[in-house]
């Protein structure tokens, strides 16, 4: 079968051995599947981002990231056929979506980031049976697509400590930064207030419900706390208390990803504001803890998402709690993956692109 | 009356001007006053910290660090006289203690970060006395003044979001390091694990309850995860939770301050740590935040004490919970104190040295 393939950090079409269904496993065939930010940093600095998630507890000492790998964990699949030991219980022709991990008789493989299975950009996939979820009926298969993406802003939103009194600030509307936007609206948090300088980043975080949309260029995303009732300072947070006057944790989500954010949002946030760190900054960085102290800054790294909060997705944008039209700006099929990376560069030419393998 | 001034970064001794308590202030002797680290550092770094402060909206802009200040904020006092609109509710040759700020008709004044009134090294002190609290019946002088830095370990304590499964390491058990193991036991949490360098430190730790010392140029503060039940990496601490294991929420108290100290929490915590930031490291530190986000790492820095936490604190060594004795190493006079600073920069020579101004 076909597939786009990472090798010698370049992608290429080419030709991949055949699939077929282990113990458990549904053989599928893959109908869209999203570029994520993430695939974009591992063409170039695979080998980096495995050493880091390795010091991190995270990768298996089983993947060699100078190997051929197949990207592709946002997708939206159909079943053609069952390995042994399935029960069958969803037919072929269902439409699926799936969290990217697959279980093999040698453990866990992260579909995207494996030497042995492939992802999302080939024409088929091996995936777990018991991990597989319907596409609720009728839902569009771009939109299905996006259940993985917009599950990165559920876990942001369920690791922010909110209430209905809480103030969010999202630094950045690329993907991640628009699911975290999203998920706030439907989740009924607000006002929530959206920065990015692109002009499409930002029409996309205000057709996603952003209460307040800023161009960092022009204004600071941080000037709007006092208007929703936030002091900045925390002996003025202390009095607001005395006088009975409650106001919710300001919190902020980082989904920018690149050095110097970080410390930018501990001097320029309020006091005792949660900062919820999404973006993946893969550098070192700098920070200064005297300021985070004297504000007691709260940096809350998160990763990923649990199989419950991506399952709950897939319903908010079935049941039309979160509206993700519009958000797939380009479609390729597997010819046109190499040239979609480039474009992605630049913010202002997309938000997401789906690959078609069949296109 | 006789203080002892920072003048030039030096500490002198000197005359002050007397004091009268003006409206709802207290005159009262100064007994026993602790000498902190934040001291030590503010001796030769002021005006940085100060800025640092400033910056993070912590410090008012009236207070000059290049002027004459008198330090002292960790004080036990016996009341002398009384300014008008006062209730004397509580006696003359009362002995109190007091969060370390004055309210004054300009404004809030930090005692020991102050150019207005003195702080603990002086013969007398203005304070509020709509903020003292009378010593318990009995406890002596020089334990009811551990309750300022004891109540800082109070507020890291509260700050942990702890529960009966959980797992505590202490990285530094300097006076901030010991307050937090003193909480810890005193509010049932543990197994509690103290790391220190210091033979000395580590003794202090120990009789406070600690569960395991670890002196780290021996053993990693980070070898006992496992075997008091908590995985180290995300995959097992899953399946830890998928067999219906449930494990406490690996928490670490960062209690040096120094650089360095973050990024190698970071690298060698449990996924899923939260490391709460007590220790104030007044330098830029550098943290790799991509390791952070895969372990899922919660970075919790905090400052100070609510007035609550610090009457709960003198309750707690009152009522026998935290038993501070053996923890004051020396005693000086006012004349003593420019040498405590210098001896207090050997951790193995004091724990706490206590400024007594009339001795």
């Amino acid at each position: 079968m076909r597939a786009v393939i990472r090798r010698d950090k370049r992608l290429v079409c080419d030709e991949i051995e055949d699939l077929t269904p282990g113990p458990g496993q549904v053989l599928v065939k893959t109908l869209a599947c999203g570029i994520c930010g993430s695939d974009l940093h591992a063409l170039h600095h695979m080998e980096h981002m495995i050493e880091t998630s390795r010091r991190g507890g995270g990768a298996p000492g089983t993947f060699d990231p100078t190997a051929d790998t197949v990207f592709g964990h946002e997708f939206c699949a159909e079943i053609l056929d069952f390995g042994p030991g399935t029960t069958g219980s969803l037919k072929a022709g269902t439409r699926v979506v799936s969290v990217p991990v697959t279980m093999t008789g040698d453990g866990v493989e992260a579909l995207g980031y494996s030497n042995r299975l492939p992802g999302g950009f080939a024409e088929r996939m091996l995936l777990s049976e018991a991990l597989i979820l319907p596409v609720p009926n009728g839902l569009p298969t771009d939109a299905a697509a996006m259940t993985e993406p917009f599950a990165v802003g559920a876990h942001a939103v369920a690791k922010a400590r909110l209430d209905s009194n809480s103030v969010a600030v999202v630094i950045g509307c690329g993907p991640v930064g628009l699911a975290v936007v999203a998920m706030l609206k439907a989740r009924g948090f607000g006002p929530v207030i959206a920065a990015d300088y692109s002009p499409r980043r930002r029409a996309a975080a205000e057709k996603l419900g952003a209460d307040v949309i800023i161009d960092p260029a022009k204004d600071s995303p941080h000037s709007r706390w006092e208007q929703f009732g936030v002091p900045m300072a925390a002996a003025a947070q202390n009095m607001a208390r005395m006088m009975g006057r409650p106001f919710g944790r300001p919190v902020v989500f980082e989904c920018v990803g690149a050095p110097g954010v970080l410390q930018s949002l501990i001097e320029a946030s309020p006091a005792g504001t949660q900062i919820v760190v999404a973006g993946v900054c893969m550098v070192t960085d700098k920070i200064e803890p005297a300021i985070a102290i004297t504000k007691e800054i709260e940096l809350t790294f998160i990763f990923g998402y649990s199989p419950e909060e991506f399952a709950a997705t897939l319903g908010d944008i079935a049941e039309g709690r979160i509206d993700v039209s519009g958000l797939v700006t380009g479609k390729v099929g597997l010819e046109g993956v190499a040239d979609a990376f480039v474009a992605l560069g630049d913010p202002e030419a997309h938000v997401k692109i789906l690959v078609e393998p069949s296109r």
